[in-house]
C-alpha cells in the first residue's frame, strides 16, 4: 500500500513489465456506424508483456502470447533483460543489463490490466454534496446545494489560504476518483485562487493526471454577492494567477495543466468571455479550455436573454473564441444542428454526463447524434450533478439512458442509439483522450502511450464450489461481481461494468507510477 | 460470520433489544399527491430502543428517547428485565427477571436501523448471467441467455436431484441478496421441482423470506423444446408437487411460502392459466400468484395473437383467476387505464424494476400513474434482466427514471412523476409489503411486526481530520458514502441511497434472527 515515488522505480530497474491479460478498445470501431446500425467494437484482448521505461513512464513495448516462464525468460535473453522480481534482489544485483521489474495481474481468468478511466468533468469542490440534489432541477440546485459549497472554499478573513474544507476535501476526492482507477480529470475547483491551486498540488503529489480551472463567474447579475468575482479584471487576473502557478509547478505539464474555466455563459459577461478566450491563445500552446453547453431548457433560455447578439449558445462561446481543438464542452444535451457542425468544425469535445442528466432531469444525450456528426465525446461524472466519482458507474449510466432514448425513438431507429459495453467503456477511455487531445498519449496500451493503467480483478464464484465456499466466495471483499469461469472475455467485461465497483481495482499508475493499491 | 440460531438467542434471552437510530417511513405519506404535487414522505427518525420477543421474532415494543445508559436502566427497572451485554452474562445469570440482549447501533452520526429491504421480482436461477443481456430485447433475450440457463437447473439424466448449478447458484443468489439486506424476497425459480425446492429449503436454513414459485410454461407452440412442461396437467401436477413440499417445509408460512408462477401469458395455455387459477383457490388462504404483464411492445402484441379473446392483457390473467390479493405482476410498464382499473379493484400489486425495464429498452414505468390509481407498487430487481442484485441500487434506478420521465412529461407536469429519495425508500419497504399483502407485517418497525431489519453504517470523512486520515478514511471498508458531520439525517439517508452499496449493511435480522453480518 502506498506510493512508490517515480525516483524509487527509475532507480528499482530500467523498465517495469507487466504480465498477464490486457483489455483495450481499439482506435477506431471494427465496423462503422452505418444509418441503419451503430458502429461495433470490439475488445482487444492479449495474454503477454507490456514493458514501460521507468524514466518517462510511458509503453517501451508489448509482446503478446507469452503465457510461461520459459517464453518470458526467452523474451528476456532476446533483450538482454535482468528480470527482477522483488526490491530486494534489486539492489543485490549492480550488473550492467538493464534490470526489468515484473508485475503480474492477479487472476488468470478474472484478472486483467485495463487503461485508466479519464473523467472529462467533475467538480472537485462538490465532492461533500455527493447524492445531494433534492428534487430541483439546475438553477435552483446550483443555488440551494453549490454555490453555498463552493463559497466554503476561500476564507474572506484568510483569502491568501485555501480553507480547511479545501485541504480534506481536495484530497477526499483525488484519493476516491484513483481508487475508481481514474488516471485523468478535468476538475472543475472554485472561483479561489489558493485553493485551486491547492487541488492542482494535491493532483502533482498524488499523481493524478489532472486539468486544474479556477472558475470564473463575473457577471453580477446573475451570479450570487458571496460568490462571484469582483469584477472581469480581478477575474481575468486571478485566472491568470493560477495559470502560471500551475505552469510552474509542472513545467512541462506532463502531469498536471491549467484549463481556463468560465463556469457556463450565464456566468459571465460577453466582455469577461472574450478576455478568457484571449488568455487561452495567448500562451504557446494554447490553453485548455472547458465551460458548459445546453444542459436545460431554462438555462438556454436563459442563455437567449442575456446574449440576443447571438442565435444559438454555441455561438456565444465560439465569438468568445472559447470553441477549440482544446476545448472541453459538459452536457450538450440540446444541441442544435448548427450547433453541433460549429463544434465539430472547432474539433471541440463534448463531455457526457448521464448520471447527473438524469438525477437534475436535464434529459438525454443524444450521443449517437453528436458521434454521427464527428464529435469527440468522453464521458464525465459531474460530481455532484452526478451522485458518484466512478467513470465505470458513470458508463453504465451512459449504456442505460441510451437504452431509454433507443425506446423513446422507436423501432425505426433500429436500436442505433444504444451504446454497447464496448462502447461505453470506449468512451471512458480512449473517448475521454480525445476529448482532452491526447489520444496519442492515453488511452490505450500503444507504444509511446503513458502506462496510464488499472489493475482488474472480478470475483470468483466456482460452479465447482461446495455449498459453504460458494457462500464465502460470495461475501470475499472482491465486490459483487461473480464469474463462473464459463464466461467469455466480452462477458467477463460486461458483468465488470454492470456489475463491478472500486473493490476490482486493485492498483492503479499514472505515467508509470503506482498511485493506488497494492502492485 | 455465522449465523445464530433462533433457538439459541430464545435461550439466552426472552427479548433482543435494538438501541440506536431507527428509520422509516411513515404508513402513509404526509403530505398527500394533488392533482399538481406528488406525495411527500418524510422519514420518522427516532432514536430509542425497540424490543423484540425472541419467541416470535415480533417486535414487542419500543420507547424514543432513550439516550444515555441512566434511561436505558430505568427502562429495564420499569420493565422488571435483567439488562444482558454478553452471552456469558446470560448463562451466568439464573434468576427470573426476563433477560434482555443489548444490540447496539454503530456509529452515533452515521449508523442507523431500517426495515429490510423487499423484492418483489427476482429470478433466482438467472444470477449467473447479471450484467450479461447484450444489446437484445425481452423475447431475444430469454431464447439467447435465460432459457438455457434455466435448463440447466435440472439434469436429465436424473430427475429427482437438481443439478449442481442449482446448489451453488441458489447458495450464492440468497447468501448476496441478504448481504444487500433484502430480508423477503419473491422468487421465480425453473420449471423443476426438485431445483425448486431446493431455493425454498435454502431460504428457509438461512432464514431469509421467501415467496418460491416453480416456473409454468405449457405452450409447446411457445416454449423451446428443450425448456417447457410437457403437458398442461403435469405442469399443474408439478406446480402442486412443489407447493405441498413448501407447506411441509414450512407449515406456518412464517418464512417460506410457495407462489403459483406463470411464467408470463405468452409462455402458457388458456386453459394451463386457467388451472393454475383454480389451484391458487383451491388452499386456504388462496395462495400467492405472481407473473409478468405489459413489459415490451412485441409481448403485448404477441399476447394479443395468441388470446384473440380477451381485449387487454390483464384480460387473459383476469379471466383465468390469476389478479387476487395475493398477486404479483411485475412491469406493468405499457398498461391501459382500463387494465390498472381491473389490478385496482382486484388489489394487486405491481412489481416495478426499472433497472431491468431499462436494461432491455422495455420503457419507462409511469409508477406515479400506477400509484395514482391505487395501485400497490413494490420493487424488484427482476435479476438478470436487472443487472443488479441490490434494492438500494433498485431504488436508485426507480428514481433515476422517475427524474426522466419527468423531464420527458414536460413543465406542465409540474415534476410530478419524479420520485424523492423517500419514496424511492418507501416503495423499497412499505410498498413492497402492501404487494407482498403483509403490510401489518414488515416494512416498518410498528409493535407487532417482525423484526426484519438491516443496521447501516456509512462512511465517515469528518472535516477536521488532517491530510493523510482524510485518506485513509476515503478509503475505508465502509465505502463510498461519505458523511462530514453537517448532514442532516435526510441528507445522509439520500447520500447512502445515492452512492451506498452493501458495504453499508453490516448486519441484518429475518424475523429476529441474524441472518448476515455482524452484531
Amino acid at each position: 500500500m502506498g506510493e512508490i515515488s517515480p525516483v524509487a522505480v527509475a532507480k528499482c530497474c530500467s523498465y517495469t513489465l507487466y504480465l498477464g491479460t490486457f483489455i483495450q478498445l481499439p482506435r477506431e470501431p471494427t465496423t462503422p456506424a452505418t444509418p441503419k446500425s451503430a458502429p461495433i467494437y470490439k475488445l482487444l484482448v492479449n495474454d503477454g508483456a507490456v514493458w514501460v521505461d521507468n524514466s518517462d513512464g510511458r509503453i517501451a513495448g508489448s509482446k503478446w502470447d507469452i503465457r510461461s516462464q520459459r517464453e518470458l525468460d526467452e523474451l528476456a535473453a532476446s533483450m538482454g533483460w535482468k528480470l527482477v522480481y522483488d526490491d530486494k534482489e534489486a539492489k543485490d544485483d549492480e550488473g550492467t543489463a538493464p534490470r526489468v521489474k515484473i508485475i503480474r495481474s492477479m487472476g488468470e481468468n478474472n484478472g486483467f490490466f485495463f487503461p485508466g478511466f479519464i473523467d472529462t468533468h467533475i467538480h472537485a469542490p462538490q465532492y461533500p454534496n455527493s447524492g445531494i440534489f433534492g428534487s430541483t432541477t439546475l438553477l435552483d440546485w446550483l443555488n440551494k446545494y453549490t454555490f453555498p459549497m463552493e463559497a466554503s472554499f476561500g476564507d474572506k478573513s484568510a483569502p491568501d489560504t485555501p480553507s480547511r474544507r479545501a485541504h480534506t476535501v481536495y484530497s477526499a476526492i483525488v484519493t476516491r476518483t484513483l481508487s475508481h482507477g481514474t488516471t485523468s480529470a478535468a476538475y472543475y475547483a472554485t472561483i479561489h485562487v489558493p485553493a485551486t491551486n491547492l487541488l492542482a498540488s494535491v493532483c502533482h503529489t498524488r499523481g493524478q493526471r489532472a486539468f486544474i480551472g479556477r472558475v470564473c463567474m463575473d457577471n453580477p447579475e446573475t451570479c450570487p454577492d458571496f460568490y462571484r468575482d469582483e469584477s472581469t479584471e480581478a477575474m481575468v487576473e486571478a485566472t491568470r494567477a493560477s495559470m502560471e502557478y500551475i505552469y510552474r509547478l509542472d513545467p512541462s505539464g506532463t502531469l498536471v495543466k491549467p484549463i481556463i474555466t468560465p463556469r457556463f455563459a450565464i456566468s459571465c459577461t460577453s466582455d469577461g468571455l472574450a478576455q478568457l478566450g484571449k488568455l487561452a491563445a495567448s500562451t504557446n500552446p494554447p490553453t485548455y479550455i472547458q465551460t458548459h453547453i445546453s444542459e436545460n431548457g431554462d438555462e438556454i433560455e436563459t442563455v437567449k436573454a442575456l446574449f440576443p447578439d447571438c442565435v444559438t449558445y454555441t455561438e456565444v462561446y465560439d465569438k468568445a473564441n472559447l470553441i477549440t481543438p482544446r476545448t472541453i464542452l459538459a452536457h450538450g444535451i440540446h444541441l442544435l444542428e448548427s450547433e453541433r457542425a460549429l463544434i465539430r468544425e472547432r474539433s471541440a469535445g463534448v463531455a457526457h454526463c448521464p448520471a447527473s442528466n438524469t438525477s437534475l432531469s436535464s434529459g438525454m444525450c443524444p450521443v449517437r447524434t453528436l458521434l454521427d456528426d464527428g464529435i469527440n465525446v468522453g464521458l464525465g461524472t459531474d460530481v455532484s450533478g452526478g451522485y458518484s466519482s466512478s467513470i465505470l458507474e458513470t458508463a453504465r449510466q451512459a449504456s442505460l439512458v441510451s437504452r431509454l432514448l433507443s425506446h423513446h425513438n422507436g423501432k425505426e431507429n433500429m436500436g442505433r442509439d444504444k451504446l454497447s459495453v464496448e462502447e461505453a467503456l470506449y468512451l471512458a477511455t480512449r473517448g475521454g483522450a480525445r476529448v482532452l487531445n491526447m489520444q496519442d498519449q492515453i488511452g490505450g496500451f500503444e507504444d509511446g502511450m503513458f502506462w496510464d493503467a488499472q489493475m482488474i480483478e472480478l470475483g470468483g464464484c466456482l460452479e465447482s464450489d461446495a455449498d459453504a465456499t460458494v457462500e464465502q466466495s460470495a461475501l470475499q471483499p472482491g465486490g459483487n461481481v461473480c464469474i463462473y469461469g464459463w464466461e467469455t472475455w466480452e462477458e467477463r467485461v460486461a458483468k465488470w461494468m454492470w456489475t463491478g465497483d472500486d473493490r476490482n481495482v486493485k492498483a492503479v499508475w499514472v505515467g508509470g507510477r503506482l498511485v493506488h493499491g497494492i502492485a
